[in-house]
């Protein structure tokens, strides 16, 4: 049966996820879940916030690349990690590498922004520069790898990945057994992923919903589709959100997720900025996608129990999207 | 002995502020203490930050209106309160009415901002509008004192706010008894005073340190001179702090702290900052300040287990002290 072996593989189940609990215990948080009686008033639905904002490095990131980082054999880890990620992927690899005390290598534009650059060597990862094109990127990742023997840990498109943010909703489910509502947002589709086959394992009733910028719609059209849609010309202040989905995470979200939510660019914004001044929890824009969504009304949880995966707190506070 | 029974009355003890707690337990949550391990290697001890930036009405003060309206005899409350703050307390004030259903009146300047007016009309309280100065303001709390009846709420020289201000620390040191020192900032003096007579009668050999804005250093002065000195011409970005202590905090400080550290307004705004970036939650410049004079030396702590009450999170997200 090589298709059932093959899917299998390429996602991970939820035994797969609790394995990857115990195994990055040691390197993560379990993180708080806050609720806010003035946004549920907002919303019209009581809001269970799986603060990952609190997370190691800032965001849920640092779940799946510890749980890369520590599913690879000892030979293959010594030769180290290599990833083409210049945001919160690349900070947590770099951080699960530092725990593991291998190697890692991260590939980012020349033109990245001086504090990513030093986020990611504060852990004591190499820098590998390259072209703005993906085309450039990918070549230096492969260079990397054939020069340096490292392996390489997609951001999403890597079961290890997907299992190690599934455990962020593993946690959110034990903690609030009974949400009615489970909401991620959308990038390339790893968390959502992890998210929703953790949820309908545990809870088969549960509702799954995705949330993207409409800016950022490739994993709407996609879960329409069937196909892996091209991402949108437009720009999202969602930076978090840009990447397409892969084939992988796209099975997933269609087989586990009832709806995806769309949220405009004011909408993002609006929620992040009443996260930050209800809540009093700093959020970056990604992060308040689905609660744009329920703000917007482009998703109905009218009277529910919804838990949001509150993704990471990784915003530059000299350039606060609602300043000129 | 007439002294003795004054000086019961200036100030709760330990079993008033226990009797506090369970009085104000409906009306305020029980904050979390969080930790930050990138904070404590920057200063070298270890740190528990107690967030009242959480609390009901984004700050501690909610803890001690809540204790003054809740130990009114009945006859009195139903006359309502009043109160002349128009940050936090005047808030705290219109709060906790509103949870007793009485009437509130809260005296502010015309000039107050639009955004504190419209919060104190939000709990439903009624503002009354005075002049700029300290006498407009006293003669218009006499004034609504003598048309409605209501009792005057001080936001700091008063004996019931006092011992809601020291459940904070009561939390604080339920959760972590092991703490080595607590800390607080002082605006009018409250806050630390309960802190103080709190943190002594659980724990006598723990150290309790104030904190002040250099700019706003009239506490110092007095801790050591042992008059109320006159409040510094400088102002400060810390504006929960510009009030001067009473005889009554002053007394209490003098009695059960053990220092007052100064601290710069760049320290202020560099540790609200720090807190902002590497905790991810939102507290206002006045909480920052013990932070401030532990990353600028100005008070030492290195190596103990060290509690620091937040005080608040309400700030302007459109006027960030970092920005221009």
């Amino acid at each position: 049966m090589p298709d059932a072996t093959a899917d299998i593989e390429l996602l991970p189940d939820l035994a797969a996820i609790r394995a990857a609990r115990l195994r990055i215990a040691p390197h993560v948080c379990r993180t708080p879940v806050m609720t806010c009686p003035a946004l549920d008033a907002r919303v019209g639905a009581k809001l269970f916030f799986k603060c990952e904002n609190f997370q190691r490095i800032g965001a849920f990131k640092a779940r799946g690349a510890s749980n890369a980082v520590f599913s690879l054999p000892s030979a293959l880890a010594a030769r180290g990690v290599v990833t083409h990620s210049s945001g919160n992927h690349g900070a947590a690899l770099a951080y699960a590498a530092a725990r593991r005390s291998i190697r890692a290598y991260v590939v980012m534009p020349e033109t990245a922004p001086r504090i990513k650059q030093d986020n990611v060597r504060s852990f004591g990862a190499e820098i590998r520069f390259c072209g703005p094109t993906a085309a450039a990127r990918e070549a230096m990742c492969e260079s990397v790898q054939r020069e340096t023997g490292a392996t390489l840990v997609h951001p999403f498109d890597n079961v290890d990945v997907i299992a190690g943010q599934g455990t962020a909703a593993l946690e959110l489910i034990e903690d609030v057994p009974d949400v009615d509502v489970v909401m991620a947002p959308i990038g390339g589709g790893g968390l959502l992923s992890g998210t929703a086959i953790v949820a309908k394992a545990l809870r088969p009733g549960i509702r799954v919903l995705g949330s993207e910028p409409a800016n950022a719609d490739d994993a709407f059209r996609g879960f329409r589709s069937g196909r892996v849609e091209p991402v949108n010309p437009a720009t999202t202040i969602a930076d978090g959100l840009r990447s397409p989905v892969a084939a992988r995470t796209l099975a997933a979200i269609r087989s586990h997720v009832d709806e995806i939510g769309l949220a405009s660019e004011q909408g993002i914004v609006a929620a992040m900025r009443a996260v930050l001044e209800t809540m009093k929890i700093v959020i970056e824009p990604s992060s308040a996608v689905p609660l744009a969504c329920l703000m917007e009304r482009t998703l109905d949880v009218t009277g529910a129990r919804v838990g949001i995966v509150l993704s990471g707190g990784n915003v530059d506070l000299d350039r606060l999207p609602w300043q000129a």
